[in-house]
């Protein structure tokens, strides 16, 4: 194992024992210090942040990959200012739940505690640095974090500052560790030292996902990938449809919640599918069609056909594929086939039809006439996201502090043994 | 990979989605049909157990193991009553919690769904077949089940009632499927069959847990492998401590959630260590002390010295490792360094010392002043158990049905858009 993984392991453990002792009062005084800190170091970190900007123009990064790696004065404000809304929000640590007395008087219940140790490994938005160490701390866990490579002064500055920020506030000074090493080999170190993690989170896109959950030991939280549907329904309120659908597709296309493929009943699709058409195409929307979409938006500047990966395609951008059905059970059919399990919608009028849809769809979050954008922890009153997980086990969706805690089993007995 | 797991894979994820729409009077039904047909087809299961035992004989299987496999009519009535209870209790799926209206009037709740696909890896105790079958139908999982070869006749007769079962009752005939080829290779593929497998359950000792852990990328429940401690505080009650140590060591000293060390305050070891020595001596039990406890036990017979290995095993036996410590500090100190996470007890009159180990032991189970034979689904209400984790993440502690499903988020909404 590279030494400095155990290394930054060993204290790590350390830490995330004295972490899970630390008051509600404690920590949101680091959160407090933390923001200070990076306000404090500004002209440091936009210095190390210049460097890495530099070192990406030489590199030839791409204008969207340095402006994600851009910070600013506003931006680190903005950053800072995370921090404290973080601090405000309630700690889920010490909460009892499914508390009850046994019949032979022992009073047992479960009470949530830090995870442990979160492994992270993201790539070049300097926030997250920042963003995830906040929440760490908040839920009482200790952090190894692992960014880009484009990212490491910034990064390291940032670390600093957070390091100090612990050690002045009574947190321990290895509550967040940030790994030095950019070799390749780390990471996929990183993903099987059940020693010394307990969680994986990975903040990027699918690639990155695969990458950890093919290669990991530990339990990784997948997800932030979403093929989303939208199901019109032959019962649809066009007046519901047209706003909707556009909203999912158009109001931030590069995210993972928004849409990607719409399904429209036969019955509605020669009316509706050409108002859609002309909505979407003037924000800018491409649409791929299977045949009998494309039948029915024949010559529409916006149609194309589809090609054969458009239906297992999440675009984040303006593009959405189309398709004609039969049924509603041709709709949950290919929902069944293409989903990746985030986030589908049905529009319908029908009750049964919005019943089954919630029933029989087995995606993270499911919807009846709602937009998919909703998909996010800020939106469903979780205060932060740590992450949207389309994997199935601890928390499917939008995951808050609380989904950064488990829970161990506390009985209080006076003598009792078993029989 | 193996044709087998491929298919059975393929069948087990039809069957899951059909299974998770089954409604609880249905499931009961199987379950009831899965009872019947054990007991019909008693004749040729017993006698496809004969051909185990056999084998088993021949290949010089001990006594114990030979026990482990055999299955006697009142053996099977047994297995067959189990499945009935499973049939009595609630039904965890479809339960909707942490549900409420957002200020835009979405009405947004968690909704309790299936886990999947469960692998389960077994070893010769034909019982896990029906057992864990039983559990998996009434949360709605399909499953794919590996037993171990010693078993391998008496699990295809098993697995052919119940599948007879599934048929006759409205059920998917593939809802539990058993694995037939007993290449130990396709155990390793089966850790990592993440299209097909939501959550391997592997049952068995440590060395399955661990060969599971380390070779899955599938979320693994480990657990099963406890070495407990009891604390004897300075101000512990001795009426108290003679009954709770003796309970947990003794009463079934061979499962995982027996007492294996006892450490004790230095203040009352002169007084209390031989006490606890001669009740523990009169069932049998051997203690293996380190050097100051081992001194106040001098010439006593039950005492030997401890070996460097004793504190950090699992005796599933009438055997205790024994140490003096010379504060709670210590005691806290002993148990992370030694701890496998699952059930640990305080013995104490003070109150400060009961909030201190219980908040800073960070096991599944932590007592005050109670057994840690507890430790148990049915002791603890769940009314069946499927495993006991020691792991962090999803569950901790004894698993019920509920620590069989997951949830997803269901969305009703009036045509909301995100602004």
């Amino acid at each position: 194992m590279f030494a400095e993984l155990a290394e930054k392991g060993i204290k790590a453990r350390l830490a995330a024992r004295r972490l899970g002792a630390l008051d509600t009062a404690t920590k949101n005084h680091t959160l407090k210090c933390m923001a200070d800190t990076l306000m404090q170091r500004e002209p440091e970190i936009l210095s190390a942040n210049d460097h890495d900007i530099d070192a990406g123009q030489e590199a030839g990064l791409s204008e969207a990959l340095l402006d994600r790696l851009l910070l600013t004065i506003h931006r680190l404000e903005s950053i800072a200012n995370d921090v404290l809304a973080v601090a405000s929000l309630p700690d889920p640590v010490g909460e009892t739940f499914d508390a009850r007395t046994l019949p032979n008087g022992l009073r047992i219940g479960k009470r949530r505690v830090p995870v442990g140790v979160i492994g992270v490994i993201y790539e070049s938005r300097p926030n997250v640095t920042v963003d995830i160490s906040a929440l760490c701390l908040k839920s009482g866990n200790a952090a190894i974090l692992r960014g880009g490579k484009e990212a490491v002064h910034t990064n390291r500055a940032l670390a600093a500052a957070i390091a100090e920020a612990c050690e002045r506030s009574g947190a321990p000074q290895d509550a967040i560790q940030l790994i030095q090493s950019q070799d390749r080999a780390l990471v996929k170190e990183m993903l099987t030292a059940n020693r010394y993690i307990d969680m994986i989170i990975p903040r990027g896109g699918a690639s990155l996902h695969r990458f950890a959950l093919q290669n990991a030991s530990i339990p990784v939280i997948t997800g932030g990938i979403g093929i989303c549907h939208a199901y019109v329904d032959e019962s649809a309120d066009p007046a519901k449809v047209i706003p909707i659908v556009h909203n999912a597709k158009v109001q931030r296309p590069t995210v993972c919640n928004a849409l990607d493929t719409l399904l429209i009943h036969h019955r509605v699709a020669a009316d509706l599918l050409p108002r859609i058409a002309d909505d979407l195409a003037r924000a800018g929307v491409e649409l791929r069609c299977e045949p009998r979409s494309l039948e029915i938006l024949m010559g529409h500047p916006a149609a194309r056909s589809a090609g054969p990966a458009d239906f297992d395609t999440e675009f984040l951008s303006l593009v959405l594929a189309v398709k004609v059905v039969d049924s509603l059970d041709e709709a949950l059919d290919h929902i069944y086939q293409h989903s990746t399990q985030h986030s589908d919608v049905i529009l319908t009028e029908n009750y049964s039809h919005a019943m089954r849809f919630v029933n029989e769809v087995d995606s993270a979050v499911v919807y009846v006439n709602a937009s998919t954008r909703f998909t996010d922890g800020g939106q469903f009153g979780l205060g932060a996201e740590v992450a949207v997980s389309t994997q199935r086990l601890h928390a499917r969706g939008p995951m808050g502090l609380k989904e950064l805690t488990t829970y161990k089993w506390v009985i209080f007995g006076e003598g009792q043994v078993r029989e």
